[in-house]
């Protein structure tokens, strides 16, 4: 049985399989699914985690550092993903890719690029020296955590069927006017049907969370993404991850948001980083 | 008169001007300059900084937000920069680079890429909320700073002649067998020139100090870089920039560099982030 995050980020090459040594690009078909979205607008690492099952296929390996570029909003939907391999060596293959969709039926040209994808992507290795210079969020058991951005009326959001998240308590005041104070916002991250999170998987949870400006209490009214970065540190083990987001520095209309993630053996699997705009 | 930097990273269009509507490629030619190398490989972030400079020449903008994957090493000689824009809005530009090298005298194949770049550019703004949960390094003042990488014999390393760096006492002492314990680099940028840093000369700074890691005493032999991401975040004041570079998490043979730029006004005007391998 496939997973409803496996479903919502599958590919389909396009046309038959070519030779080995022609495959240095190719092209994909997907569909953007509802119910990943914030508001009608999918969600960016949802995007992100498309574009990159299509890189796999290319490169034949998992995500291992990936930068997204957002140029548009993307509705639910049919989307292409464009893959070009730019080298494969023999531990890392890095590729480009771009998602667009065709946006006549909302009045467009036709073809929308919505995000631009380079990525280099390896299998995790277990050697050499380590340093673990940090610690996991400090959270209470998932149980004891509270489930985000439930209206107080109204549907519950599509996301929340299919994600369940679970935030630090006090993290999900500022809903309700009462932000920490702090710029961050910390919480287990798990899918709603318990599958196990995967490399791809990790670039969908790096963006699953509220933005750790909220809790900040500055006017920050929403904050389009223009640049995520996901460096994959481990494939994680079963169970829930603990997440940590991070805002330091907010000025000149932009900030940056620090993500990490850990898994059940308290190990990191992933570091996030992106700029986004602070619109008020 | 121009500066030093300004020449190393020099771009010449190549062919006629076109039209702005057709501008949305085009090819440049530039030289890697001897003396921006360790050891005959030139600095990535040097590398990257010349990327960046035939990218503003397409987008119009100076960088906001760049990644760049590096491929193969450079020696010093003559390369070529392939831009092409990806999308233009009113603020923002986003654009993808390939840098690449003949390599038919070192008995390659004739193009070899060395690094390719996606970037978003932009203007810096003054809008907007602000917050600041972080400070500059504490460091003393330039003068009591120690200059890097003197050998104990032979020439003066060339970088040396162009840049102007001071490490903090001790983060140099990992060269005598006496690395700090911490994996925390800190120090002064300058160009040797005095000329001022704007954004493209950011992505230099963010790769021109030792690696991080040298001080945590594990055994890393070199860091060779598979990704580095910088955001300018803003325009550095005149004088030297106070910076830090941070690594805490080494395993799976790789480890990630995180970087602050702060100026003389006491303002965060870069943050950097690398990706690298840790071979013994």
């Amino acid at each position: 049985m496939t997973g409803l995050f496996e479903h919502a980020t599958a590919v389909q090459r396009r046309g038959t399989r070519r030779a080995v040594t022609e495959a240095d690009s190719a092209s994909f078909d997907a569909t953007v699914q509802p119910g990943w979205d914030i508001g009608g607008n999918a969600n960016g690492g949802y995007l992100l985690a498309i574009a990159a099952r299509a890189m796999v296929e290319v490169t034949r390996r998992p995500p291992l550092t990936v930068t997204a570029h957002y140029l548009a909003p993307a509705p639910a939907g049919a989307c292409t993903v464009d893959v070009a391999l730019v080298r494969a060596g023999r531990r890392t293959a890095t590729a480009i890719a771009s998602l667009r969709q065709d946006d006549r039926e909302r009045g467009g040209a036709g073809d929308r690029e919505i995000i631009r994808v380079l990525g280099t992507f390896a299998e995790q290795s277990q050697d050499g020296s380590e340093l673990v210079a940090g610690a996991p969020p400090d959270l209470p058991p998932y149980e004891d955590c509270v489930e985000p951005a439930l209206p107080h009326e109204g549907p519950r959001p599509a996301l929340n069927e299919r994600l369940a998240v679970r935030l630090r308590p006090g993290d999900d005041g500022f809903r309700d006017g009462r932000p920490t104070g702090t710029g961050e916002m910390a919480g287990w991250f798990a899918f709603a049907d318990e599958r196990p999170v995967d490399a791809v998987g990790l670039l969908l949870v790096a963006d699953a969370f509220a933005p750790a400006v909220f809790n900040t209490g500055l006017p920050v009214a929403w904050v389009p993404t223009l640049e995520l970065t996901v460096h994959v540190r481990g494939v994680p083990a079963p169970g829930p991850l603990r997440c940590v987001f991070r805002t330091r520095f907010v000025h000149g209309g932009l900030l940056e948001e620090d993500g990490e993630v850990w898994d059940a053996r308290d190990r990191l699997v992933a570091q996030s980083r992106q700029l986004a705009l602070t619109p008020r």
